[in-house]
């Protein structure tokens, strides 16, 4: 289609000349085809021609429905007009001017005709609905003359003058592109001076005045008079709607959605109907089926005498449409007929638009209904049963994401509606549900309103591991800093546990013990309530409605088809016996992890393990010293004794939780993660041991004593000289250095330290933060996320990879005695050589072949790794000689295949690319296909190339998205594992991947 | 081979039992062939077979040099001797006794023969030289009877019984395994006896008694008698070098190497040849050039009337080798004439071991000889001008990672060896070369002293960005803390400037400014050397020879030849004129990486830059309200002022940089990196302000007012309580929030604050502290290496790249006014997405073309991405659309492709995972083909897919790194970039890369 603009496109001013201007010729594009269909001509599948208004009304006139007549001019003519340099293309008038003739003779009306006026809408429509794009005009045809005959007519003088004034200033707004108050504004001043409380207060003589002072106000604005010629006012319609297409605000939308430009936009001519001609006439909007609760029955609303317009402003309450039963029963019993077959026809819920003139039904809209979540679910299954849909259509026909709202508790609408002057603020919807509970700002707090009894919000800056037993104690999460990926979220949504972050509007005082929210004051222990659907925070308390996934039977269908449907398998993420029963109970088919860490930030566990990162190090190398047959000092052999005393108790700990879970997923896989992350995170933030340290040394020096020396200098050094002198006389530098890391105990890490006290007291605490600090430093990373952390710590420290495989195995034995089927897979996480999952396996096999040789029995386990770093997906091949399963780690292979943090690219640039296009959508919620999933993809064919019978799944936050799945079904994994919640939605999405995958091969 | 092991071979007992034992007959070998070879029959081909001793003496023999006869055991008759349970294999020894008496024949002496008794040396030698394995054993064959025909033949009776009690310690202590304090202590219990200096001092009878002394001992050590039986010795003395093969610490060493057990060792059996017979007597060893320098003559050692023993031993000092020239002038003549043959013979410079017997010259050894870098270069040019090797093997014969010693500066060895007193510690050899000067503990002091005209050593625990200004002023870097890529390595080795890194056992003090190395303690000010070559560190000043590259004539014509060999480019990486001028003295053929953010740390510019930050967030949001057609508030206004003013001044800079670039680059390309790191990296220390701040509180707090609130709180909520009432009531919260950031101002960032001062003062002080604590904190990140750096940061500061654009362009055509040539390529850091790209392009060009507008002059330049990003490599194929070279970040992609952060996983993991052979090699050192190469291949492969004439390039330290540089080669990259110093290794590696591959395809 090479045409050459005259204009550029991009540069929009509206022409108002008409199109016999005189002037240079412009280049007049080839005429391609017919440029105006009659809605007979029309049919659904013309939606990208016709628009989807062109479309619906074409079709339902072809189904023999009551349409009024008219026709749709293309958007080809639309793309014409723009190629053509904003001239409507040759022919074009003149084919509207034939079709206007075949209006007239259709309806024995005139346009223009003052005896019997044909009045016309003018409509927009694209493939898209979009924003920018012109309203309907309504009424289109009337001038003084029309008017007069209108009046005649109907015998209605108000009537006629409403229709005229609200059509002059419709055409004025919508089509002369006036500002609405223009308008506006003398309106509700001769309200005023008639003292008007309505509209309808208004006498015809009032309507009359205000449609002349209307044509006023435009022709003082444009320059020219109002346009009375009704084929004028076509024409300038048209245009108008065609200019609204490269107006600026649908140009900026096309560009930024990448939506191509030369879709172009129809336009509809549409006979009126008049719903207000009195008693017997209305208009109405309805569903064919309840659209909030699915119900199979006809809803919506319906206003006797009136047009569609008021319907919408609210100028009057509408009926239920149920009324019109009892006003017009006939018309109304027509309607549901139409409603009925409109539904079949289009094989899914309608969204009408109808009006009834004197009588007479007419349909002027139909489209796909928007519903609920529980409404689509009912919806697909009932049209399934009354044998409307198949079982696949019905499984296409429900978003996998709405499924998550029926599993949530939701706040009473009527309730929220209520409370709006208790809206306090609007955060990220990061973890959806609703919950309500006093606002608690510490996690220590919250521990102890929760065994008093009382509902606990916990309520923090932001989170961090030091705050999951706090979590752990409350029914939601509230932070103000943090995006969807936080901390917060991620441990949230892992727990299923509502929670709004980032509310950055709040200010959050922990030394006040209060939330402020502009002028608003809540106090720690005050009730909140916070939706973590929608983001919205409540003072005070919200009636929650509690969904209960046995009560939802068309759910409980619906998945059990998709189950039929679907080739991957849907595990979940849990940690705790209770997340799994969860899990199980939604259909989940194995545990695809369990992260044995989170069992280790439990408070009563916290000091345990600090007591055994501590010694760590020095009992590791003590070990292997003692095991090359060297001599242990004192010390050596005390920190030996510490850590595996700490290590016995983490043991008898983690055994239990182990069996726990094998007993809620008895004969179904529990795939346990070995320890993975960095150890500082278990130890006291490194920064407030700073600060205390400062603090004590400030305190010790006003004393007139101790230099004000830096912290920093004392970690600089290593050596606190007080200690560290008779060490060393003892023991030498390199050992008294290690005994005094020794020196730190249990307690040492948690409390902040007392500034008050006598001399030797102060001395005492600043030994032990000093200490405590260096620790910490020692232990602390640049990028934690890429450092010592997953298998090179099981490697460094092997002794927690003995530990923890003999936890697992004999928890496994425990329950087998139970007559409990415990199938565990053991699992390495961040394996990126295929050296380091050989020699884990190696460090593990050994303390198995202890294990069986102690006790004589035998477990049977898997033995498998975490795919999350990119050079283990490239050498698959080899890793898959060791691992029977993989796991995909989305999270982390999304971090460093694109060499993002998420902690810190959410918040610092990641929104705003995807705000500018830059990505098309955060890797971290939809699964990058093109550069993760390569990676994925390459590694499921080169394991496999390995070995034929690997087992293949995801344990990624993307194991719960519908569009990931998708990609995991077509990749050929093996399951999904994702949090108890997303589970349903998982069985849904992987249906609706396996049938989008063999409608793929079908064609 | 199937053998049946009787028993395992990794469980070496040794054993004593004579071959005719009887019991259970064990399973024997198959013989495969012959397991033994005369001298005559083998050749140096035979290395495998014969042990490097063997097949070097049998190719002698066949080359008709002076060859005591022998023969050689193979290796296979070791490995059958394992396969037989440690039995010798069948018909083996009946071989071993024909040999022997071939050689009585030969030799025309008797084994055990009282009146002309025949000696021999028993020898090891495997393919490979490895510890553990038995040392030769001389003059076997001795016993009484012998010893006094030996005495009677000589009529040295004192050589008789030297001979006589040397041997039995000797095959006491090697074949039998005694320790050698056995023998040493009653040597020294008789010299003191004797009152004797030497043992020359000895007298024959001294010496007999001490033999006789020594059998006693032998046989209470081992139960059994001292054999006397000439071949019984010899069969034990096999016996044991086979034994040796499977010892503990062989076997260790192979199981570390991966080196086959299966090689097994070879024994040499040698008729002994009498160095010790009178003046007309010697033995030597002597290379047949210098090793040190390459000088064309022979040199080495030499020592009239001795045994071989003598001279390592170091009993006598021998005479140089020239002397033999006077002494033996016709044996020198000889010796002169066997070592040119030698030479031609092997093509090598050779390392000979001999001895004179009466006037008789024996070659006993050859092999090739270890070099020096300069002796290397000298030797192999000097070899193809003497027409004994081809260009392609002299290119092959120098070690590329030599040449780096050839071009830094190194100690005198000589005065090195008098400071042995002065020697502190040992570190990492970080960046090699020999630096002395003051050790200075603080950069800005660093600057100081060097402006003083002082040599100064930056010692620093570890150092950080912060410190670049002073490592720029400084001779060499000491670290107490940090590998081999630790900042301070990194940055040492790109400045070439010598570093030993991680010298943990000091303690540096900057409080009290002094190093502790044990007692002793070096203040700041006093001199210190340190060897970046070798880690060593010398308190005082050690004299230095300085390099000339100039001076290297041979090096030149080595490089020259490299140069018309090899395919690949060599670049260099240069951030400053200084480095590039050297870089292509060096032969660098463009500028691979210059990183502009290295000029934004220098210390006169550290504060605008921080200017230019702190106004950065705020001013780019300001101007996009200001584009929108939005009105700027005055605060705004100001922002963007100071960020504009900031700008400018940097674009001031920035541009003489690039002009100084360019001009050192005339006519090569030069590629500039658009800034990379993250921006916290140029503000102070989040740490040392968080104490300044908490002291800064105390302070007041003691005053009675302020309660202890920690800093962290305030970071919490972010708002300074005094300064944010105001402005909130005039601004509104979030602005005041920002204009609260634009109080920070220059000089804020740098100096510790006074805690001393009146009220005022130190609320001033805390507010400016809190401020910029506040700012810091705000651009702080979890894992800065995934966070806010390279292209992101120009899509966020879109600014920053504009004005970088404008600086590289205006300095082209400043410096093209010169006459000058400059080719500019414009590199974008961190692509992972081709819309990074494609959008910083679009930012980019939109500013050249204001360029192109505002001067009417045009610049060409390039326009490329970094391959850094694993996302990146995988998506080659698009990111090529826009990019017209990719430089491999290697540092980065190896980081992220194993999930490594190079700074913390050196220091916790990744040394310990190289000891115990998980990795392979360190990939930081040397590109890790399998990952990170795959990689670096595919998206060489898919980027000129895309586009044909992609110029592909690496720039992370593995462009200096031969083995990564061969691979490089193999992948048909366009160049490697690597530091100045390295070019000439690269140049070479280059060329041996592409020798290896046209063999490779020769073959």
């Amino acid at each position: 289609m090479a045409r050459t603009a005259r204009k550029s496109a991009a540069t929009p001013t509206r022409s108002r000349r008409s199109t016999t201007t005189s002037g240079a010729a412009p280049a007049r594009p080839e005429r391609n085809g017919k440029l105006i269909y009659t809605f007979p001509e029309g049919n659904a599948g013309m939606r990208r021609l016709l628009g989807g208004k062109g479309a619906g009304l074409a079709e339902m006139t072809n189904a023999g429905l009551p349409v009024p007549p008219g026709f749709t001019i293309t958007t080809e003519a639309c793309n014409a007009y723009y190629a053509a340099g904003r001239e409507l293309p040759e022919g074009l008038w003149d084919d509207i001017r034939a079709h206007m003739a075949d209006l007239e003779r259709e309806t024995g009306k005139g346009f223009g005709d003052a005896d019997n006026p044909l009045l016309v809408s003018v409509r927009s429509g694209a493939a898209f609905s979009m924003p920018g794009m012109m309203d309907t005009v309504l009424n289109l045809g009337l001038n003084h003359e029309t008017v007069a005959g209108i009046i005649r007519l109907t015998g209605n003088e108000r009537f006629g003058y409403d229709a005229w004034r609200r059509f002059v200033a419709m055409f004025g707004r919508i089509v002369l592109d006036i500002e609405a108050a223009a308008f506006d504004e003398p309106l509700e001043a001769l309200k005023e001076r008639r003292r008007a409380k309505a509209d309808t207060d208004l006498t015809a003589k009032d309507l009359q005045g205000l449609a002349d002072q209307y044509q006023q106000i435009v022709s003082e604005r444009t320059g020219q008079p109002f346009p009375t010629d009704p084929y004028r006012q076509l024409e300038v319609a048209v245009r108008a709607v065609f200019d609204s297409w490269f107006g600026k605000r649908a140009h900026d939308y096309r560009e930024f959605n990448k939506i191509p430009h030369d879709l172009g936009t129809a336009v509809s001519v549409v006979t009126m109907v008049f719903g207000n001609m009195g008693a017997d006439s209305g208009t109405g909007v309805a569903f064919t089926r309840d659209p909030n609760t699915g119900e199979k029955a006809i809803f919506g609303e319906y206003l006797t005498n009136a047009q569609g317009e008021d319907v919408v402003a609210g100028i009057r309450t509408p009926a239920k449409i149920s009324q019109m039963r009892n006003e017009l029963p006939e018309v109304y019993g027509q309607f549901e007929e139409i409603a009925e077959k409109l539904e079949r026809h289009y094989r899914d819920v309608q969204d009408l638009e109808f009006t009834i003139e004197r009588g007479k039904l007419f349909m002027l809209q139909t489209r796909s209904a928007k519903r609920t979540a529980p409404a689509a679910v009912r919806i697909a299954v009932e049209m399934v049963n009354e044998g409307i849909l198949s079982r696949e259509e019905a499984l296409q026909r429900v978003e996998p994401a709405q499924i998550v709202q029926l599993l949530l508790p939701r706040f009473d609408e009527a309730a929220k509606a209520k409370a709006k002057d208790r809206f306090l603020a609007k955060g990220l919807n990061a973890s959806p549900g609703a919950a309500t509970g006093k606002a608690i700002l510490d996690p220590d707090r919250a521990v102890e309103a929760k065994a008093a009894g009382d509902p606990v919000i916990l309520v923090r800056i932001e989170t961090s591991p030091d705050d999951v037993h706090g979590m752990l104690a409350a029914r939601g999460v509230l932070t103000a800093r943090g995006g969807a990926t936080s901390h917060a979220a991620v441990v949230a949504r892992s727990m299923g546990l509502p929670c709004v972050a980032g509310a950055e509007s709040l200010r959050i005082d922990y030394a006040k013990r209060q939330v402020r929210a502009g002028d608003v004051t809540v106090a720690e222990g005050d009730m909140i309530s916070i939706d973590g659907t929608t983001g919205e925070i409540y003072a005070g308390e919200l009636p929650t409605i509690e969904a209960r996934f046995e009560d939802e039977r068309e759910l409980a269908v619906l998945l059990g088809w998709a189950d039929e449907k679907r080739s991957l398998q849907v595990w979940a993420n849990a940690d705790y016996p209770r997340d799994a029963e969860r899990a199980r109970a939604f259909g989940a088919q194995g545990i695809g992890l369990c992260r044995t860490e989170h069992m280790f930030f439990e408070e009563d566990r916290l000091p345990t393990v600090q007591r055994m990162i501590l010694a760590s190090t020095r009992a590791t190398e003590a070990k292997h010293r003692r095991e090359a047959g060297g001599e242990l000092s004192t010390e050596d052999r005390e920190t030996v004794e510490t850590f595996d005393a700490a290590l016995a108790e983490l043991e008898r700990l983690q055994t239990d939780d182990f069996a726990g879970l094998f007993r809620a997923m008895d004969g179904l896989p529990v795939v346990i993660r070995l320890i993975d992350p960095p150890l500082h995170e278990f130890l006291p933030s490194y920064e407030e041991l700073l600060v205390d340290v400062t603090r004590l040394q400030d305190r010790l020096a006003s004393d007139g004593d101790n230099g004000a020396r830096s912290p920093l200098d004392a970690v600089g050094d290593r050596v606190t000289p007080a200690l560290a002198k008779g060490l060393q006389r003892v023991l030498g530098r390199k050992d008294a250095e290690r005994a005094m890391k020794l020196l730190r105990r249990e307690g040492k890490a948690s409390a902040t330290p007392s500034v008050q006290g006598d001399r030797a007291t102060l001395e005492s605490a600043l030994a032990e933060k000093t200490e405590l600090l260096h620790a910490v430093e020692a232990m602390r990373e640049q990028n934690p996320m890429l450092g010592m952390r997953g298998c090179r710590l099981g490697l460094m420290i092997p002794d927690i990879v003995k530990m923890q495989t003999r936890a697992i195995l004999t928890a496994a034995a425990r329950v087998a005695g139970e007559g409990v089927t415990p199938l565990p897979e053991i699992m390495i996480p961040l394996v990126g050589h295929v050296n380091e999952l050989a020699e884990t396996r190696r460090i593990l096999e050994g303390e198995v072949a202890r294990i069986v040789e102690g006790s004589g029995q035998t477990v049977a386990y898997k033995f498998g790794t975490m795919i999350e770093v990119p050079r283990g997906a490239l050498t698959a091949d080899q890793i898959a000689e060791h691992a029977e399963f993989f796991s995909f780690g989305t999270n982390d292979l999304t971090q460093m295949t694109f060499g993002y943090s998420r902690d810190d690219a959410e918040g610092k640039f990641l929104l705003q690319y995807v705000d500018r296009k830059i990505l098309p959508v955060n890797p971290f919620q939809v699964l990058d296909r093109e550069g993760v999933g390569q990676l994925v993809r390459l590694a499921t064919e080169r394991g496999r190339a390995t070995r034929k019978d690997l087992k293949v799944g995801i344990c990624g936050e993307h194991g719960g998205d519908p569009v990931s799945i998708a990609f995991c079904h077509e990749v050929g994994l093996n399951y999904v594992s994702c949090s108890p919640f997303r589970v349903p939605v998982a069985r849904l999405a992987a249906a609706q991947a396996a049938i989008a995958g063999s409608e793929q091969r079908d064609k």
